[in-house]
C-alpha cells in the first residue's frame, strides 16, 4: 500500500484534483469469497426456540405444466412481476429446528446429501448448515415429518442410508402412513412420479427406518406446543403446525403454497405437484384467509429463506410480507 | 434417551393409540441457543461480489416528530400496515464491502464499536460480522464514506479510537467534507442535533483520522465500478452509488429512504433527520422512479438484512421487493 502517497491532506479549500482511480494492482486484488454465509436464522416464538435450516435452493427449466390451470406465459408474467427470471423456477427448502419444552425437533429434513448432485450443493445443505448452526444431530429427540415427498423425508437418511438423527423419535402423520404404506394404493398409481413417490417413501421408510415410526393423529400435540394441523391436498395427509408458547404462536404452513410468487399471489394456481389440485386449493384459501384474519405469522417450507411472514390481501389473491431479520436473538 | 420403549413399530394396521406426549424430562432438556446466525450475506455484481455486513439494529421508541409532516398515528398505521409493532421504530444498518476490480473496499462503517452501549450488543456488530465474514480489516484498500452522520463514519474509529481500517484510504464526499468542516456553517446551526453532527464528524475526522481522508467528486468513480451519484438533501453532500461490472448494476442508495415500510410506502414523508427534508423527497422521488423505470437492483443501509432487492409502484407510493436469499453464491 502507498499509504503516505496516495492519502491527501485535505481541508476545506484543497479538494483533491488528482485521478481518484489509482492503477490495480494484479498482485494487491483480494480474492472474491468462495462461500456464501451460513443460511440459519433463529427466532422465538413465546419460549419456544425456531432455527430455519436452509437444504439449498433447486433451480430448474419452468415446466409447460408446473401450474397446471395456467399457461407458461402467465407463469412468467407472474416471475417477471416478482422481478424473477423467466423460465425458471428456484425452489428453496427450509426445514426447522425446533427447541419447545426442553424436546429438540427437527420439522421436516430436506432432500439428504445425496440428493441432487447435478445441483453441485445447491441442494442437499441441510446437515452442513445444521453444523453452521453449532446443532448435533446426535442430540435431536424428535424427527416430525409433514408429509412424503422427497423433500421433506430423504433427510431423515445419510449418504450411507443409516439414521441421520440416530437418537430421534420419528413421527409421521397417520393418514399419510397409512396412504403409503398400502399396497392397493400404490397399486392403482398409474404416473411415473406418483409411482416414484410410493418408492422414494418405501426405500426411506422400510428399507432406511425399518418402519420405526410412531403415527400422529391431526388436532393433537405432537411436540410440547406444536399442534399437527390437517392441511390435506397436496399429499392425503399433508400437515401443517401451529407452534403455540404463552399467547405467541406461529403457524408452520409446510406445503400450503409452493413458491409464493406463484401461489400466494395466485391460490388459485394448481401446482404440478399437488396430489388433489381442487382439495389443496381449497385448503390454501382457508388457510389463507385465516393467516390474514387471525394477522398470524407463517413458516413456509418453500419460501425463500429465512421463509417467515405475514400475509395480507392483494386483489384477487394474497401477498407474502417478509418479517424483517433481526441480527439479534 | 428411552429409544426402543418409546417406539412402535407401526404398520398400516397398527397406528398408535398411546399418548404423543411424553413426560418432558429437565435433564434432557436442550439448551437454547445465545446466538444469532452472523449476520452477513453475499452475491455477485457481475464480477464483482458484494457482502452485506449488518452493523445491527437500533430500536426505540417512536418520537413525536420522527416524521415532520404526519402525525404519530399515521406512523403507527403505517408500522401496523407492515406488521411491524406500533410506538417503536427499528432501524437496521447495513454496511457493505465490495470486491471490484481486486480492491477490496467498504462503504460506509456503520455505529461503531463503542456506539448505543445501552443496546447491549444490538448495535455495534459491524466488526464482529466482519470477522465471520472472514474479512481482515487490514485487508481493505479503501473505505468509501456516503455522507457525515454517526451511523455511516463513527466504524471508521476503534473503541480505542485508532483505526479500524489501517491499510484503508478514506475516500469522502468533496461536497460534504466542504460543509462540515467549514466553521462558518458550523456557527450558524441552531439545534442541538447539528451541532452534534457537526462536532461528531470533527471528532472522527480531525482527532482521529487527522485530516487523512481523500475528497471524492459526484459523477465520477471512486473505486474501479463504483460511480458516485448525487442525492442532496439528506445531508448536503449525501451520496448514493453505481456499482457495475459488464452489464449487471446495482444501484446503492445510502439513506434516499430510511425504513422502507414508512418512507418507501410514504415518499412524501419527510424524515426527522433529513437536514433538507424538501430537497430530500424530491431526490427520493427522482432515484424511486428511476428504479422502477429501469428494475433495477437497490441495496439499501437502512432497509431489512440483507437489505437488497427491487421497487415496484403501489399506490400513491413504492413498494421494496426484497430479493431472495441465495443461499449459494
Amino acid at each position: 500500500m502507498q499509504f503516505t502517497r496516495r492519502h491527501i491532506l485535505a481541508g476545506t479549500a484543497g479538494l483533491a484534483a488528482t485521478p481518484l482511480l489509482p492503477a490495480i494492482s494484479a498482485n494487491a486484488a483480494a480474492p472474491l469469497a468462495e462461500k456464501q454465509a451460513p443460511s440459519f436464522y433463529r427466532y422465538k416464538v413465546g419460549d419456544a426456540q425456531v432455527t430455519v435450516i436452509s437444504d439449498g435452493i433447486n433451480t430448474f427449466a419452468l415446466p409447460e405444466t408446473f401450474v397446471l390451470n395456467a399457461k407458461k406465459d402467465e407463469v412468467n408474467t407472474a416471475l417477471d412481476k416478482a422481478f424473477l427470471p423467466k423460465d425458471k423456477v428456484s425452489i428453496h427448502f427450509a426445514p426447522l429446528v425446533i427447541n419447545t419444552g426442553g424436546k429438540l425437533v427437527v420439522l421436516d429434513t430436506g432432500n439428504g446429501p445425496g440428493a441432487f448432485a447435478s445441483s453441485k450443493g445447491n441442494v442437499g445443505q441441510f446437515a452442513s448448515n445444521l453444523a453452521a448452526a453449532g446443532i448435533d444431530p446426535k442430540s435431536i429427540d424428535m424427527v416430525v415429518i409433514s408429509h412424503f415427498h422427497g423433500d421433506h423425508i430423504n433427510g431423515l437418511l445419510t449418504a450411507e442410508n443409516v439414521l441421520a438423527f440416530p437418537n430421534a423419535e420419528v413421527l409421521v402423520p397417520a393418514v399419510e402412513w397409512k396412504y403409503f404404506m398400502d399396497d392397493g394404493e400404490m397399486g392403482k398409481q398409474t404416473s411415473d412420479r406418483m409411482k416414484g413417490v410410493f418408492a422414494n417413501a418405501r426405500r426411506v421408510f422400510d428399507a432406511g427406518l425399518k418402519k420405526k415410526v410412531t403415527p400422529y393423529e391431526h388436532g393433537k400435540d405432537v411436540a410440547p406446543g406444536l399442534q399437527a394441523v390437517a392441511t390435506l391436498g397436496h399429499t392425503p395427509g399433508h400437515t401443517s403446525f401451529i407452534l403455540s408458547s404463552g399467547p405467541d404462536k406461529i403457524f408452520i404452513q409446510s406445503d400450503v403454497t409452493n413458491h409464493p410468487a406463484l401461489f400466494v399471489s395466485n391460490p388459485g394456481w394448481h401446482l404440478m405437484f399437488d396430489q388433489d389440485p381442487q382439495m389443496a386449493e381449497a385448503t390454501r384459501r382457508k388457510v389463507y384467509d385465516m393467516l390474514v384474519a387471525d394477522k398470524m405469522r407463517v413458516q413456509g417450507f418453500h419460501y425463500p429463506f429465512p421463509a417467515m411472514g405475514y400475509v395480507e390481501k392483494d386483489g384477487t389473491g394474497y401477498r407474502l410480507v417478509a418479517a424483517p431479520w433481526n441480527p439479534t436473538l
